[in-house]
């Protein structure tokens, strides 16, 4: 049985034994709504459980943006109060961590915008194909938002805790050729060629042993070992919805004004 | 309260809500001696507690040097005994930690030499903005000396094992573009303008939303979790201060000839 | 007592505090059958034991290969069934842990093709110096092979995660250039001065503190802590003999033909 579409937004296709899953919400830069996070892990999901798919590429339904992350305009709803929180943070990270879980290496296809939890996305994946053109970065600093900590240990496994720190702490977005020095891209090409890599890439992958895939990828996860967190701690990462910063910065952005910051 | 100058050679100004740390001591390259680490963990902890700040530089005062490290001439008095070392490393790690336990993102503006324990303080920051120019590099080789765990953990969390063992075992003094490369500097820039790019992304991070920064600098720390280590393999780095090898370096040293290593 | 050669593929000669260890298998690259792996450990131990030695070199017999890797002809007779596949883990985990259990520094001298157990071989050295025209990589995708955890480790611990994933789930073959970029050598050279540059980092390595590069080597890996694995975990890595594809693609290695994946 071949997979299907299972959210509007995420329509999937297949060449061959390549899963292409595309990201399409183009009047509002791909950002995800609450609906699209648990699309994406019923999605990720259905296409690991497909013993005859070798490989996925993730991608943005235009050249214009991979994802703009997260839809600011939909949090007035979707977040705030501690239970929406609880909710949008089990929701997400499951979207998140089926990206991961995903027994077939996934590739990230990034042409144009690809902000917050679009960035997440990708270093969620095995592969990061990228173009010259792209902005990569995270907009904590513009939100008073907190990564929790399942999404950032993947990028300090990936570039560091230095390329970290310009990451989540600056708040620096980088263009294509810096994301590549700092290790963030697994390959640099022109915009135009971006798809073109991906599939290649897939189809080297395909072309593999799926086993041997398949075990190096667990394997990797699996060496970093448990977080060393409470479950405390880890749910503490919430609480920055509850602070004042983040309402003021939710209303600025509403209203297009710069936020004031208070450090309450 | 605005924070003041705590050490003579540890001059504190405040610009905004950015605290600037020189470290003044030009006879000597800015060494530190013993008082001097106490004096910076002592700095560093009252920024910290200064709620209204921001972000912190830490920068040489001059461009000759950010910091030559420990200041090998003050050995002879300061340590070489169980006791001396026990105090030394426990004020020395003081002040190290200090940098990493404040609450306020801290960048190293790095002109000049910048080695042993000068280039361990810039590991310890958030951020690293250096010039062409500059000499990066730690001298253990040169007198037998081991650095700490603690000390030793934040550069393999900054560049993973192979950089780390250039640094440590080999004793390789990087120039801006090598350290740069090696994912030592989170900025390369000509040294003229060194002063000028620390002080751009403080006022970015400044400009960005405070509990976000200071939650990221937190979780990407908390993220390692405890250093695999029992306290008697902690404390037995101090061991190397009992060594022929040590002793003998010290005093070559200071007869300006070469010691002749007998490994014990 | 000085070392002497104890496997006729891995002569030893010394020069001054430096022991070199030449890889010389040339009829089929440099590759390793079971005996070598044997020979590696009983050499390095050797090495490990002399305390008036410096440093160590590891180097291909001629510039066409450092290694191939292990020996895909001997597998038949040396592997998979689950005894051979549980002897052959101990002798080859015992000939790659020599490396990093040698007190020593060790430098890899790599100059043309470093494959598989080659290249592992190399990631378990201190240092890295390698030639333009190296051709470095792992081919588990060609065998349906899985690389074990103790060998994934260090190579995650020097590139991180990303660069892991090209390695091994990718089978990527880097050059000379991409492998300096992506952190896997420490030096880069033109091929003819790879031997040069490997000698005039050994001779500063015997120039510096043997304490100090002996504990520093140490710390590095003690830093990792233990693997986060169960015994039962690492055990089934041998799991991949036991695989239909493994079979099939040794079968399809001595018939030249390229073998049909199953996932099974």
């Amino acid at each position: 049985m071949p997979v299907t579409t299972l959210h509007p937004n995420l329509p999937i296709s297949v060449e061959g034994q390549i899963a292409i899953v595309t990201i399409d919400r183009q009047e509002a830069m791909n950002a995800f709504d609450l609906g699209m996070w648990d699309g994406l892990a019923d999605t990720m999901e259905a296409i690991s459980a497909q013993e005859d798919l070798r490989c996925v590429i993730i991608r943005g339904a235009t050249s214009a943006a991979f994802s703009a992350g997260a839809d600011i305009k939909a949090f007035e709803t979707e977040r705030g109060s501690p239970e929406s929180e609880a909710t949008y943070a089990r929701i997400f990270n499951r979207g998140m961590q089926s990206i991961r879980r995903c027994q077939h290496p996934v590739i990230a296809a990034i042409e144009g915008v690809c902000m917050g939890g679009g960035a997440g996305i990708t270093t969620m994946c095995d592969f990061r194909v990228g173009g010259e053109g792209i902005r990569f970065g995270v907009t904590a600093r513009k939100l008073s938002l907190w990564y929790s900590y399942a999404e950032m240990d993947p990028v300090i496994e990936l570039v560091g805790t230095g390329v970290a720190s310009e990451i989540f702490i600056e708040g620096r977005i980088f263009n294509g050729r810096e994301a590549y020095e700092k290790g963030l891209l697994s390959r640099l090409v022109p915009d135009a060629e971006v798809q073109a890599e991906a599939m290649a890439l897939a189809l080297r992958l395909a072309d593999g042993a799926p086993l041997s895939a398949r075990f190096h990828k667990r394997a990797i996860q699996k060496l970093r070992g448990p977080l060393p967190l409470t479950q405390q701690e880890e749910d503490a990462v919430s609480d920055f919805a509850l602070t004042e910063d983040f309402r003021n910065a939710v209303q600025a952005f509403k209203a297009k004004r710069k936020p004031v910051w208070q450090a309450r």
